[in-house]
């Protein structure tokens, strides 16, 4: 595959054009930044409007048999079913915000066929046990990360300029711990976290499962990482974000288990983190260490820790504002007012 | 005055609410926080959609001629006249959050009179120099609060249940240093800062008319503070606060110039600040300390230091969402997901 460019050119051009709007330069702050980020990856001085598409992918986990978290695997069809109904956080960001939704089951166990509103692309009913043997086959993880690029393709057919990635499955939180360390070189301790709300004790049994899952794959190259200890969804996101990276549409990436699927895809193609914006710092443990290892810096903290894309989902108003202010705002010129340097 | 009374059992029923929503508990951060504090202003477990008003309380500081702004006192007057014609920053984030915008002349130098859009309040044109002598008379500070009481007033007579107060005055940042210094008893080295860009040497000069003015007004009471120190524009924000105090209606606090006019009326009345609720942190020195002082916890820090409401008006699709959620999920029960504790 190949990675997009980015103008660098026109980003030079939408700074200067900022430096001429009626106000202290640099008083937008970060503000600035996003809308000159955009301006170089959209190649518009002025860059467009965004035109967000979240895909939300589902699986399930074998590991969840170890009892790493607080909700058996049945709720990861359930919330299926309610974001196919519109009753979930994410149906509620997603219309907030003005984007346009897909669900795409990659691996859920329950049997979803003929559920309305759902995108049926179960590679396989949930992953093997991640600490006991490979999650998935080479093959069926290449299934996953095709998932998830046919995703993208379409909705950047479908006019979106902004794409977002939100997860949906019990257990993904310890495969993306798997992942998070063995990516960065920290400690289970530092990246493991309570999850959906387990308790201490079952935080520690976490930690232990996240340890021995990367003592069972020491020897393993980091190529092999995604399909011995990932997640059909994570794949599937991976993908998502390798596809828009090639397709030079931009990213926005959520919390703890899409750093996961963003580290996932830099191990496949490094240049990928140039099309992705980081949203929230997670409450999840170790999630700001992963998105130190992405050089992305977060615009909010907001202690969330739901996933399903709603960082990344609730910042896109602060992105549209940002590129509003850098199209609409008058000049000094056109206004009339006395710059500093006058 | 008697500031409204916050609904405790309405908050407490909010709270049980979200406990019921299709999410971890408490997944949602702080936006859970923020929905449940509407509801105990709005009295309403199910808080209304915010309708947001924006005034923008423009003056001159006579404090200018000692040199501590980069910009000249004439700004002032033609950024009032670009916010009349729709080009100011505020001008576009007030239509991004659907907010109603008003600007008011409370004390600007330039004559603006007979120019369309703006509400012509002026108490004086500017305040003397608060190095040398009283910012304001007693009876003119009187009056710059009571244009600001009146526009509160009146945006809530028209429908508003949220207000914010914007500021537009080249020199007021070396105004809010004072009253910040002298409420927070910070020293004048942390608090003052860059302001709209002057270079050290002017940062310095601004720490030395800080301190000038903080000694001149030692044997004064904290009454005396808004008078001696302040601009008209802070006095009109710090009544625009007190009255939505006084009416129950929440208010954002944006960035330097806004908590110290929120320090100002906190002078005023101590239970002002149960109505506030902060936006972002000012890339200005000392703001974080005017913050913690109010004990208000700023959303976002987005290296911000423009004023005119703007990251006050930036965070407001942020609290939508966080009502949004509160009111639209579904519940464990009404979508058929099986809880945790089940």
């Amino acid at each position: 595959m190949h990675v997009a460019a980015i103008n660098i050119e026109t980003e030079q051009q939408a700074r200067d054009h900022q430096n001429n709007l009626t106000k202290p330069r640099g008083a937008l702050g970060r503000l600035e930044d996003i809308s000159c980020w955009f301006a170089a990856r959209q190649g518009k001085v002025l860059p467009d409007t965004l035109q967000p598409h979240i895909a939300v992918f589902a699986a399930d986990h074998g590991v969840c048999e170890e009892g790493v978290s607080a909700y058996p695997s049945v709720v990861t069809g359930e919330m299926v079913k309610n974001f196919a109904r519109g009753g979930a956080a994410i149906n509620v960001l997603a219309k907030q915000c003005g984007a346009n939704l897909s669900i795409v089951d990659v691996g859920v166990v329950s049997d979803l066929t003929g559920f309305d509103g759902i995108s049926h692309q179960k590679v396989k009913p949930g992953t093997a046990n991640l600490l006991r043997e490979a999650a998935m086959s080479e093959a069926e993880c290449a299934a996953a990360i095709a998932v998830g690029k046919a995703e993208a393709k379409a909705a950047i057919a479908a006019g979106a300029n902004l794409l977002i990635a939100g997860d949906m499955g019990i257990g993904n939180t310890t495969a993306s711990a798997c992942i998070i360390c063995r990516a960065t070189g920290a400690m289970a301790e530092s990246v493991v976290g309570f999850g959906t709300g387990v308790d201490e004790k079952g935080r520690n049994l976490k930690v232990d499962v996240v340890k021995g899952a990367l003592t069972r794959i020491s020897g393993y190259t980091d190529n092999q990482l995604l399909q011995e200890v990932g997640g059909l969804e994570i794949a599937a996101m991976a993908g998502f974000y390798l596809q828009a990276a090639e397709s030079g549409v931009p990213v926005i990436i959520d919390g703890f288990i899409a750093s996961a699927a963003a580290l996932a895809a830099r191990i496949i193609e490094p240049e990928v983190i140039n099309w992705m914006l980081a949203s929230h710092i997670s409450h999840e443990n170790g999630h700001a260490l992963a998105l130190k290892a992405l050089r992305l810096e977060a615009l909010i903290n907001f202690e969330m820790r739901l996933g399903e894309g709603s960082g990344a989902a609730l910042i896109v108003p602060l992105l549209q504002s940002a590129i509003a202010l850098h199209n609409e705002m008058a000049t000094f010129e056109s206004a009339g007012v006395t710059d500093k340097d006058e």
